[in-house]
């Protein structure tokens, strides 16, 4: 609502997707997203998923047989159980105590209310209602003190990681603990967030694969083994499908007109699509201002000020919790079902959550049914229950619930979004089937539409259809529900689509994580490899002083070097059996073939370089077509300076400072990658060899050794540099990885990010077609805004 | 059975996992699977996933915008959204006419028999059913004969085909007719077949893509809508989940101590795993057997020897339903419920289904109820039918359709094997049911156990575990079966694996399809690119004459071709830039960083070549390691041939009969691919220039005209040769795909694997740190087989 009517709101976030063509952008000179720049950001390292092949690895592989790898996957299988099973554990102890808190709270302040009635001393129960909640919002705010990663649902960050960023902390055991207990804290604290995101995080991550399935369905075991067991003492029998269960849809017995939905539905399910998309583009969008305002205005200030927001949070929630259901509630009729004989088990389990606040007996508070019971029972209340909510109490209690659960997710507490958004689009779902049916007469089942409804608003604040389709069937244990909810999702996600993103992708946008999509676009096909790579390189040779090392390593924060020869006159004794024959045809000079093509382009794309001097250098370059004896010149010059022993000793120097363009554009020939923790772990551990000797003499590494470390490598300016003795030399090549995958510089943008995605790749080294690197390709060339960038250089060079 | 007692089958077939180490089966030179290699085999071609790069695609990306691209979107999803309702009205004929024939057929038999029973002419209702049979058989025998691709499930096909294997005919539309009706009649006919293999197969593939969710989803809504209108008169009332339908599983009414199943009962469940798995083997292995006698005996001879045999097994099938059902059955009481109140609907359901052959008032004869009802009706019995059936009836039942079912799959019909295996199954739960409820007194629900016993020996046979779970989840409409199905499943497959492989790998196998696992043993980690890459490559440069091309394409079987220059010294002329500098560092020699190394271990790899000579090579070349003057006489040598203007003019010689050493370690640089179809249409559309003109003059070809005979395109032996001057030059860079993904020759196999399958690749060349093309990897290159045969030769050079 906010964003509507605020004209700059609305130009800073409700729409995203770019109208103008990156032609018009270009001419006109705008930048987009120029805000989000300023927000303050941390700098994320990537993962890497691919195997590092060196010699010590390749020694393990020998020693490895069918029979070991088979141990090896009985302890993963074994691992993958016991995970299950202590996530179906913790999962048990927060929905325990979640219930604990929840009814003891509501017992006591519920009897006090009823006291109170007569005697007018409702206040008191407010108080009541105020300090349990404000208690535990405040342990939970404490927790996310303690591990600020605790924060939030979770799901943005399990994304992030599972995309191939480092965030920091994610993994770690506090982070776990923090997490599981605060959201028992939030959930209980009356707060509307739900449970699902932080339970995700704290343990199963849904996945496809077999073992991923199975560890879900070992947690899920577990789980409901116990809750059958201390719920109802019967211990084995599994009649509960999960934590989140919709209950049982279903029609009367023996009203065979009825039916859960039909074909005319599915139109007014697509209309539903709709307006849960755009409400959840609203919620989005509301939330994004309010999660920007908090970076700015909010964190960097001292973190108590988190916990008191936390608090006006619990007490303003609280609060319009205790007026909305004293003051706004209706009182209904309760539903009696025509015979009591089949369906009395379900009908009790639904009117054992009624609430009759100031009610006289057969009738019940509607609004305080929906605002003063746990979550999941106002779900189910508004799926379940025969008797009618008024209107009026549907509208209020969607209105109001949409601004609070926008306001608390951000707020630094574990907090879910699953529940909050199922329950406001159930009421959304309700109120269009009780206009329906009693205005329009029309007959269909409720309990369908306000399925639907949730769906649709969960659909458009969240964006996902597959997942959701299977969990929201999965919880309502009807697999008939399959088609309307997909198609539900799926039109809401795409209205969402055309206004913004999905709430999880903003809140990493807005940490600045460098995400890969699924694909790029077709348009980003106009550019090639060479447009996107990174060409200013630091490299090492095979066989490096330990001072260039150090001076390397301390000077740049790369996390992989390659190792490179130049392609010198001596290389030719390697090649004693090449023939060199000329078939005298010429190439087109424009054709990628040439390596001077390649040149070409790399003189292009560096920028850094004063640009008329480059141009000069790049003009020389393709006007001198003959120069063989001034190349013998060169090379002659060259072997005079080749007494300097390491050309690159200084690779802190900007190449663009004082390095000449022959030093720039040396032919290197790319022979392998070598992390930075490797070299730091080579240096540490003495590996090198001094001048006189032969590099056989090195010592070498284990697999064990190399790996030791994992996954806390040792800095490099922790090394102790009175340790090493400078003029040694390591000799590289055992331990770099000699076959990392490489692409051709002319190799366009989809194929290069379906390789860097498939494989999670960290590097992607870009080799020409003479085995010389021209660049090297991260994950921060590959993102939607460099890509963006880079495409509209890309129309201006047209 | 037959297969137990017979040790040379034994042998052939029950244990395909080898228990020797590759170490012991290169000293006892055994070679395994040499049966296999004496079955009359096709050749199969591989399918290309990836896109080829080339000028024209350029072209049309640089006319590609977000625009048009959302155009295609949207015609994409139009698309499936017509193949998802027109499978779902395929489905729905087939289903309609399976109905209608099997009705009529039980009904006139099932009459005839009930007046029999006085008269005492059985022969004559036998006479009739027969004739119903084989009718039905022969015709669906005739649509095969027509279309060969349509025999069995096509499951196999399917897998193959998404593996990236082209199986001939298998997505034309003669081929989904012939299936389509041929599996009504197959079915109809009472053959021991089920109609999902082949409906799969006639259309939506099963995929996780949101595409092909949506078209399965939109198949199911046709269908459900369809058959709700047509069944029930309910247009548009969707209670059936689809044509795979368990009916629901629940406890009776008010009995609060039933429990669909127990933690205790999952003891019960694995164990039934197991066995599942232990009968799958048997049953794969006895197929396995008749496919192999098939092939051999019945394949090479006429074609209407399988439509005999088709009459022959629906011959015997009807007979032992007709005996097994008058002289087996035993007379059982019908099952009354205490109330009728409110499970009335299914109990009807169930009971009407019952058949009472010569059986009293009130009982049923329990065998014609199984073996005379549609397999569908069978199943519902087993799960739901509260009456018991006698335990000599289930065992009965069970071996017969077993040994009738595996003598049916392969028989020239199209044939699923899905329904029949769940009924097997079924009846195997059922009587595991049996023993437990009534010898042990356990209070078990034996519908549940009837569902596990069909998803053990279902998975027993086919080894699926996802996919089926979702499936039989589905099915049964109650998630909470997700643990136990599961369960039993992956027990089952880790059974049967044990012995053999899964029904439809069998028959890939038996085909000789190169098919791909998802990924590679950990053993095969020993083996790099260079060990299984095919050395020999038949190659075009840039710049080639009509005639060498001709040549080549008459003479080769190879479907791509690598670009390729030689590693010459006027290249350097495109190198002005290159300065070269020596680094002054001898490299280890086995290092595999240089070039050096990289020919020994083509010389290694080279078996044609007889081995004494090549050794020679191969050690004077690692002996002289200063030639340079030599390599200057070589290079005049070469100089001097050089007017010979195409060396590969007959490349169709083999290598190791004409050409030296040195022109065959050539280094040859590589700069794209080739297609044939891509040669031979350049060829076709006169795309060259002559001599004396320069390659710009050549006509351009634009991405229309280069594709527009797909799928299909021309042979070279249907080219013209008097159109063409054969010397005339045609300059192919424009056409080939510049940046095909590579790998370096000690990429280790699982990498190797990992970027052919993910990718889809079909070619992918082996290039070494030079720059130069080494070898080519297919499909072939990475089949367990062939890894193996490697594995093997690389434990011997070790």
């Amino acid at each position: 609502m906010a964003c509507y009517r605020n004209c700059f709101c609305c130009h800073c976030c409700c729409r995203e997707g770019e109208t103008r063509t990156p032609e018009e952008l270009a001419v006109l000179g705008e930048i987009p997203d120029e805000e989000e720049e300023i927000l303050p950001r941390k700098d994320y390292e990537s993962l890497d998923y691919d195997r590092c092949i060196n010699e010590p690895y390749v020694e393990v592989l020998e020693g490895m047989d069918n029979k070991k790898s088979r141990q090896y996957e009985v302890v993963r299988w074994m691992m993958v159980f016991v995970i299950g099973v202590t996530v179906g554990l913790v999962g048990l102890f927060v929905d325990f105590f979640v219930h604990l808190f929840t009814k003891i709270k509501f017992t006591v302040v519920g009897s006090s209310i009823e006291k109170c009635a007569d005697k007018g001393c409702l206040s008191l129960s407010l108080l009541e209602l105020l300090s349990f909640n404000m208690i535990f919002v405040f342990i939970a705010s404490l927790l996310v003190l303690i591990e600020p990663v605790a924060a939030g649902s979770g799901i943005p960050e399990i994304k992030s990681y599972l995309n191939g960023v480092k965030i920091p902390g994610i993994v770690r055991l506090r982070t776990f603990i923090c997490k599981a207990a605060g959201v028992l804290f939030s959930v209980s604290g009356g707060l509307f967030v739900g449970k699902e995101g932080p339970m995700i995080h704290s343990g199963a991550i849904v996945g496809a694969g077999l073992p991923q399935l199975f560890c879900s369905m070992s947690a899920t075991f577990t789980l409901n083994f116990f809750r059958s067991g201390i719920n109802f003492n019967k211990w084995g029998s599994f009649q509960l499908p999960g934590l989140l269960n919709f209950g049982e849809f279903k029609c009367p017995d023996g009203d065979k007109n009825c039916h859960l939905w039909t074909a005319v539905d599915l139109a007014f399910f697509v209309l539903m699509g709709v307006v849960g998309g755009l409400l959840g583009a609203l919620f989005n969008c509301i939330n994004k201002c309010l999660a920007k305002y908090r970076i700015r205005h909010v964190h960097p200030k001292a973190k108590f000020v988190r916990v008191l927001e936390s608090l006006l949070v619990s007490m303003v929630t609280t609060v319009v919790i205790f007026a909305a259901s004293i003051l706004l509630g209706e009182c209904r009729d309760l539903y009696s079902p025509p015979k009591l004989n089949s369906s009395l088990a379900s009908s009790e389990d639904i009117n054992s959550t009624i609430r009759q606040f100031f009610c006289s007996n057969k009738t019940y508070n509607d609004m305080a049914t929906l605002f003063f019971n746990p979550q999941e029972a106002a779900i189910h209340q508004l799926f379940h229950q025969d008797s009618t909510f008024s209107p009026v109490t549907l509208s209020v209690f969607f209105l109001l619930y949409f601004l609070l659960a926008c306001w608390t997710y951000g707020v630094s507490v574990p907090s879910g979004l699953f529940v909050p958004s199922l329950l406001c689009g159930a009421a959304f779902g309700r109120l269009v089937a009780n206009i329906l049916k009693v205005n329009m007469g029309l007959d269909i089942y409720s309990g369908t539409f306000a399925l639907i409804g949730a769906a649709a608003f969960l659909g458009g604040v969240v964006r996902m259809t597959i997942s959701l389709t299977v969990i929201l069937i999965e919880s309502t244990n009807e697999i008939t529900y399959g088609l309307p909810i997909m198609i539900t999702l799926m039109v809401a996600k795409w209205t969402g689509d055309f206004f913004n993103k999905g709430i999880y992708d903003i809140h990493i946008q807005l940490k600045g994580v460098p995400l890969l999509e699924w694909e790029t676009e077709v348009e980003m096909d106009k550019l090639t490899a060479s447009d996107i790579m990174e060409p200013n390189l630091t490299y090492v040779y095979p066989h490096t002083r330990v001072q260039s090392l150090v001076s390397i390593l301390r000077t740049t924060v790369y996390h992989a070097f390659p190792v490179v020869t130049e392609n010198r006159q001596n290389e030719r004794d390697f090649m004693k059996g090449n023939i060199l024959i000329s078939n005298n045809i010429r190439f087109k000079k424009s054709s990628v073939v040439t390596r001077a093509g390649e040149q070409r382009r790399r003189c292009q794309s560096m920028k850094s370089y004063p640009s008329s001097e480059l141009r000069n250098v790049c003009d020389e370059q393709s006007a001198v077509e003959e120069p063989t004896e001034e190349g013998e010149d060169m090379l002659q010059q060259m072997l005079e300076r080749r007494h300097v022993p390491y050309p690159n000793l200084y690779p802190d120097q900007s190449p663009s400072d004082e390095w000449t363009m022959e030093e720039r554009f040396r032919p290197l020939t790319f022979h392998g990658l070598i992390l930075r923790s490797q070299l730091v772990n080579l240096l540490i551990r003495g590996v090198c060899y001094s001048e006189n000797q032969s590099s056989a003499s090195q010592p070498r590494l284990s697999y064990a050794e190399m790996t030791e470390d994992y996954p806390r490598y040792p800095d490099i300016h922790d090394l102790d540099l009175s340790l090493l003795n400078p003029r040694m030399i390591v000799d590289v090549t055992p331990y770099m990885n000699t076959s990392p995958y490489t692409v051709s510089p002319n190799t366009r943008i989809s194929q290069v990010f379906n390789l860097f995605r498939t494989m999670g790749l960290r590097h992607l080294p870009v080799v020409n077609a003479a085995g010389e690197i021209v660049g090297i390709i991260t994950r921060h060339n590959l993102t939607h805004e460099f890509l963006v960038t880079k495409l509209r250089q890309h129309y201006i060079t047209i």
